[in-house]
């Protein structure tokens, strides 16, 4: 394989808020174009839910501090990683040495590629569940190594996420030695039952693996819901590390600040990478970590109230809807929904509601080949829009339906 | 060889700005410690010499106009990409289609990291001159290629880089693909004469090489010096990017921006890399490109001179000094200073100066193992701290001359 050939396999087209690169234009319009405010799927809406109050305000701080805030160490500035070590130690439950097991990255994607990058030779195999964050096969591509799927059935049992334990021992045993996965589950919202992360990180324990557990939405967690950190229990491998940021739920995505955390050996290797890659997450925008688990009274009970209401009543457009589904979100932004078999395919009618409806959604395709009948929302959105543009959806999706 | 061998050679111990991590304690001190302003020189000071004015103001505007700025496509935003594209195309001196040849990154480094990814396959040989900078080698390692080195005489002829252009064929000849260098060079601060560009680029063309040219100090050339733009030339090879950002002469560090142009189909992988590696540049940061080559009357010709009088003073202090010798600085801040043998070895004598004369510079090693009585100083800097510091420094010199 050469290089035009290995980047021909990590297609983009269909990556969120890659849509508008798209070359072919879509074809067969049935009816009348569906009016109504656009909504990008693809991601929140940074507009309709506001970054944290005083994020601007520390990264001017910053800025007129001036050489010391701007050229921090690669894994970041000291007094800044301390901070967040303390906070994160407080939320889980677990210590954190801020002066060997954490650093700060250009956003998650950044942690999750450091972290990867830094524990992948040609030629390994590495465990990524279907379905799970489009990146994640990815990078396994990019790094040369064997992606082995592990399936998640996720409509088996509400109370656990679905992740198929003995397909993942299977993978173990078949000589993988890395395991990546999110918790809160992207793209479906389901979070991991204490008995499946007890049982993974049995697993990993046992056959010395190496896991990666992207932790980006777990503080949007919904009522009812329990959250269990992987890296706060007894029972853990020697090398494990968890991948946080503000990007999702406190809406600072145009930072680009992301947090890994964990075993040592492993963040220091993944400050190696860094020091090629970006060398430091940028120095300015750092400052912003200073509001993050320090938000105003009320703003994430809030924040997860609003979302709360606009999961349910997405919910109520899809259960109105014969032949739709999804699971109701446990934790994050995200559904995943399952639509009917049509006379056009996931792709085109993708297309089509993208300039025949103002509705940008992504293709289930991206998390894992088979999911041939979903696709991905992120309800991150102002709650009007996002009800009347999933409705359109659906209208659109009756024109097409076998 | 394993991840943890492979990270084991990555070292960043004596990388720029990461001298505080050094484990081993420096010993031997010899005298009093030598008391004076600390002077950093392992990167520049933007307190010194301060950021583009208005760049700030650019950054918050950004980050109020909200979403549209925090989620840009890949590749950045297109009006900015327009207008990034339209004032490089005037400087150089050759068309770039914001479209499909230009691409933002998180800094240069970021930069050079994509480039080198979209270009190498495990095994693939890549020349790297020697000295250069010191993440081009590790870029390299990382990737799993083979570095072929490619000397450089910097001290042969003052109106020549000194490049062997006999060894860069042979590198050709011997299978290399992908050729990386930086002009003007870091870290000797020479600029590539028009003959010796044209060669390489005429070279690259005949074995159907891949081209890579950092051009990141290209707008800060001194007086009485000639600027060649490789691709603005008749005869360039298929394939070629080049590498520019507001990091250095311009002092926006802290924003982590960087620019790549070229060919379109090394910018859409880039772009692929990028998908799975930071997602983008910075959204709001992209905004501070706003004010790059747009900066007020007079600011880029005053920074110039205020550097070349930073480089006439220190080369004074230089020159003065029995045994000690560097090149003249064409362009960029950058002096690669030759000094004598020492009772200790360089990393010895380089730990002692930090912590026995707060003065910091970057070993000849960081730019190839054989430059073992070199050490780099970016003398972005105060001037009177500067001058100071270096004298300092040889005085504490003197106490370890063989």
């Amino acid at each position: 394989m050469n290089i035009t050939e290995k980047f021909d396999l990590l297609g983009v087209d269909n990556a969120p808020g890659q849509e508008s690169f798209q070359k072919d234009a879509p074809l067969g319009f049935r009816g009348p174009k569906l009016e109504g405010t656009p909504v990008d799927f693809s991601h929140g809406d940074v507009n309709a839910h506001k970054p944290i109050p005083g994020s601007l305000g520390l990264l001017t701080e910053g800025v007129v501090e001036g050489a010391a805030q701007a050229y921090t160490p690669y894994r970041g500035r000291n007094s800044i990683l301390k901070d967040v070590a303390d906070k994160i130690s407080a939320f889980i439950g677990a210590k954190i040495d801020a002066s060997s097991e954490i650093i700060f990255t250009p956003g998650t994607q950044g942690a999750l590629f450091l972290a990867m990058g830094a524990n992948m030779m040609p030629g390994d195999k590495a465990a990524i569940v279907e379905p799970d964050y489009f990146a994640n096969r990815k990078m396994v591509e990019f790094f040369n190594g064997e992606m082995v799927p592990v399936p998640m059935d996720w409509n088996a049992d509400a109370k656990k996420a679905g992740i198929d334990l003995a397909a993942l021992e299977n993978a173990f045993k078949s000589g993988v030695k890395l395991f990546l996965f999110s918790n809160p589950n992207n793209p479906v919202g389901c979070i991991y039952s204490y008995e499946e992360i007890c049982s993974i990180a049995a697993l990993a324990k046992k056959y010395n693996a190496t896991l990666i557990v992207d932790e980006l939405y777990c503080r949007q967690v919904y009522s009812g819901e329990t959250y269990t950190h992987l890296c706060a229990q007894k029972e853990i491998p020697d090398n494990l590390v968890t991948i946080m940021g503000p990007s999702k739920t406190e809406s600072l995505s145009g930072y680009r600040l992301g947090v890994t955390f964990g075993t040592a050996g492993i963040i220091e290797r993944m400050e190696k990478l860094q020091a090629i890659m970006a060398l430091r997450c940028s120095g300015y925008n750092q400052a912003v970590f200073g509001c993050w688990f320090s938000e105003p009274d009320g703003f994430m009970k809030n924040r997860i109230a609003e979302h709360q209401r606009i999961r349910d009543d997405l919910m109520a457009v899809v259960n109105k809807t014969a032949g739709v589904s999804a699971r109701p979100t446990q934790g994050g932004s995200y559904l995943f929904i399952t639509i009917p078999e049509l006379e056009i395919s996931l792709h085109e009618f993708i297309k089509i509601a993208r300039v025949h409806a103002d509705v940008t959604v992504t293709p289930g395709t991206e998390f894992g080949p088979q999911f041939l009948h979903q696709f991905r929302i992120n309800f991150s959105q102002d709650h009007d829009a996002a009800v009347a543009a999933l409705e359109r959806l659906f209208r659109l999706m009756e024109l097409y339906r076998k």
